[in-house]
């Protein structure tokens, strides 16, 4: 076939001036211009069209938002708070608006939508459009969702895995061994990492460890640790903090090693939803990334923890094993129980408060949160040569024990940038037992439900106090849990969930 | 469990005044609100939260975009254009932002992304808050997702089918029999509708008609339509077109007759995908919705057709009768050659064009699509007591021979608005054969592509003249096709696409 091109668009006949509206449409690029603007009618764009936004050398595609008010001239365009700051774009300079090229992963995406599996190059293509922001939003919920529930072969995980780690940052920390340790979330309050981490980290292990931020749960290892220092490190900066104390807690988005997860863990936490391949992407290419060679994954087992059975641990267990061996990671699997919280504090502050009295060796810290910690620490610690298998735990034990793991542990909030005093929540309100008994059952999943409504993680303070485990003999009157929240708006909607969810601790009558 | 609550929002204080923005996000409700303002701080609400606005006695619920800028005051609310109309909104009046309920759809679309098939009422309760603009596009695309491929049962088409008849509008005719005619799309060009509606309405049967807008393809047969009268109607229009001429072609979503599929197929469009139950669904709720108890489907089938092959087409058959007959349809099934374009003109204008040449008769209009009319008029006819099986054909021909199609097309349009001309595009480009020889396959995938680039549906007048079918002799520099374009901007799109596109008619040396 040959081609004439009989028409030329004229040089700048598409060009558009900024104006900074301000929008924050989360990561979305949006573009908003006149529907009846030079540029919309020559290219013929409609209200949901992606098209191509061009300043200088950088682009970026972004969904049209028409406007038929006055908050925009003709000749200006608008765009998202991220769309503004990924173009790099100052008030006043001049944008490109055109039709984007097709984008290949488009047609990766319908094919895995229609049970297709993805080869390692198309799985490559779609999440570096991910990672690219070149997806929108309906495009991103459509991947998320043919990937859920058993949507991805083994085959598509590693793929899925490789390609994240291709689409981020990767560390090097030479020739050293690199520890690493993670929970498969769903067991609120479970916030052993920031124990772990020193205790590692004070024997002279290297752990350089990047933690998410809640995916549907009332607080991520990150929320927690923020409370007490910041995580948002840099690449340079997290570097620094892991030369100076051997161990950080840093948040994994704001270092960038994965930012495509980062994107997709948007989504998911929109739907609520947690993918099992997906999550094994996740961990493994967060692991690869930061540089580990060594992780110890913690898989808590309940009734309303996120892995319900044992079985379903063996698989999830299974599928991290395989998956680590084809990226290069040896990974130790630790199932543990997951039948209720960990600790007292549901929501970041909260469980920032209980894992200072563990570091403190303070009487009334929690036992179970100190115990889940010294078992993994001691699983992390016989990666080294010189601990013997069965040695780890009483290893880890002194170490917490001496005061080492607090010093280290405060030594790394310095180092991350000062270490902080926790805030608390203005509003309190406490649910107690109607008649005495005995505790029979948890519902983790409602506990953690009232935490998120009450604010957390977004609001650090919020959250939810857990005052009588399983066993707990209680009397009518007595404290069960007690809700945080920040603004009197949140306390009322939690309570308001709290009216329809039935039973969420089960008393068993004497 | 017993509630005390020890705080209470005082009264207006989640209030904030409406400033017309004017912003169009399709059907998306968006609220834009100051994130320093009084009510994000006490609520606790961030970006892409999901709010209730709440004015007067209505409600709606809308995602939340953050403005940092001056173009709202603290005390200022802004809607997106379709929330706007959705509250019935005027300048300046004052809204109430609060928490909204969780929506218990969501939970169902969760358990659909997981593979749980929905029971009747967890479909009907998804497709009420589709329909009632309360899910995101997020939760939206997740729900389609799902329900691609072979992602609904026998039973949840049923469900869906008859979720989406309840939650619109229902037309009765009394207690005639009412007969319809639909095409499995995927054919450039196959623009029957408008030629099998004035036959079977001049013979006095009674066909309601209403078509779809295109979802993935370059044209649909309302957007057809539109070229030559509005179709645009309300149910009363729809209702007096009807009670005079007997038949009409009217957009079903003016009508509202299955708003949730209206708004689903938005989401399928912006993905690019077709499902075969929500197809099924969608065809069968608007047939019933619109009163009909009979119903002739086309299924075209071609390497390049939206069905591919004879099995399936038989799958999609069986599941539309066995769907049909459960919900109180009849349903007769044509499957037909699907092999290349109907007629000549592919895009709303030239498709009228090649329409108003069989109904007149002409000695060049496209004989292909005549004869495909003519069967389906035909069938439809044999539905009519009056007319013996195996009889219906030669009766719509003489219907279209002695003019009397003609004339009764004519009046449906006159009685729908007025007749009105088609445009012709400004901007137009010859593909030529390199080399002589006879055509030997068509990519209909492909040129209906090239018309969408070119601007079709959106811009009447763009599209694509076939000019060589399967079998054509050609010379070296004879026309293959013509691409049709209302702006440069969409030709060199267009153009674009073609360079990278491979072959789209294969021409077989001599």
């Amino acid at each position: 076939m040959k081609l004439n091109f009989m028409t030329q668009t004229a040089p700048g006949a598409n060009v558009l001036r900024l104006k900074r509206l301000g929008i924050d449409t989360h990561h979305e690029a949006v573009v908003y211009m006149r529907a009846d603007c030079e540029v919309c009618r020559s290219e013929g764009f409609e209200a949901l069209a992606q098209v191509k936004v061009s300043l200088g050398p950088r682009s970026i595609i972004a969904t049209v938002n028409m406007v038929r008010g006055d908050i925009l001239a003709l000749d200006e365009a608008g765009l998202s708070e991220s769309a503004w700051k990924a173009l790099g774009a100052a008030e006043g300079e001049l944008v490109a608006v055109s039709h984007p090229e097709p984008l290949v992963s488009l047609a990766h995406i319908r094919r895995k939508v229609y049970g297709h599996a993805l080869n390692d190059r198309e799985m490559l293509e779609v999440i570096e459009d991910v990672a690219g922001e070149r997806l929108s939003d309906v495009a991103l919920s459509a991947f998320v969702t043919a990937c859920a529930g058993d949507g991805l072969t083994e085959h598509e995980v590693v793929a899925l895995t490789r390609a994240m780690i291709a689409a981020g940052e990767r560390l090097e920390w030479g020739s050293r061994d690199v520890v690493d340790k993670h929970c498969v979330g769903g067991l609120p309050g479970n916030r052993t990492t920031l124990i772990v981490v020193p205790i590692v980290a004070a024997f002279g292990l290297t752990i350089p460890k990047t933690s998410s931020r809640a995916i549907t749960s009332p607080a991520g290892t990150a929320d927690t640790m923020e409370v007490l220092a910041p995580v948002d490190l840099s690449i340079t900066e997290m570097r620094h903090v892991v030369h100076l104390e051997g161990g950080c807690i840093a948040w994994g988005g704001a270092v960038k090693l994965s930012p495509a997860d980062d994107i997709l863990i948007r989504i998911e936490r929109a739907l609520d939803i947690d993918t099992e391949g997906q999550l094994v992407a996740s961990v493994l290419s967060k692991k690869t990334a930061a540089g580990s060679s060594h992780v110890v994954i913690d898989i808590p087992v309940g009734p309303t923890a996120k892995v319900r059975t044992r079985e379903a641990a063996q698989q999830l267990a299974t599928l991290l094993g395989r998956v680590g061996r084809q990226v290069g990671l040896t990974v130790t699997i630790e199932v543990t129980d997951g039948t209720q919280p960990v600790g007292q504090g549901i929501g970041p502050a909260l469980e920032a408060r209980d894992v200072m009295q563990v570091l403190r060796n303070e009487p009334d810290a929690p036992a179970d949160l100190r115990e889940r910690a010294l078992l993994l620490a001691g699983r992390v610690l016989e990666f080294s040569a010189k601990v013997p298998r069965g040695m780890g735990v009483g290893l880890a034990r002194t170490i917490l024990e001496d005061g080492r793991a607090l010093r280290k542990f405060e030594a790394i909030c310095e180092a991350q940038g000062g270490m902080r005093l926790p805030p608390s929540a203005a509003h309190t309100w406490e649910m107690t037992a109607e008649f005495p008994g005995t505790v029979g059952q948890i519902d983790n999943r409602k506990l953690a439900r009232i935490a998120k409504l009450a604010g957390a993680p977004h609001d650090k303070a919020a959250g939810v106090d857990f005052l009588a485990p399983i066993g707990t003999k209680v009397e009518a009157g007595q404290p069960l849990f007690r809700v945080h929240a920040e603004s009197p708006g949140e306390l009322e909607y939690a309570l308001g969930y709290l009216k329809s969810a039935g039973d969420i601790i089960r008393i068993d009558e004497r």
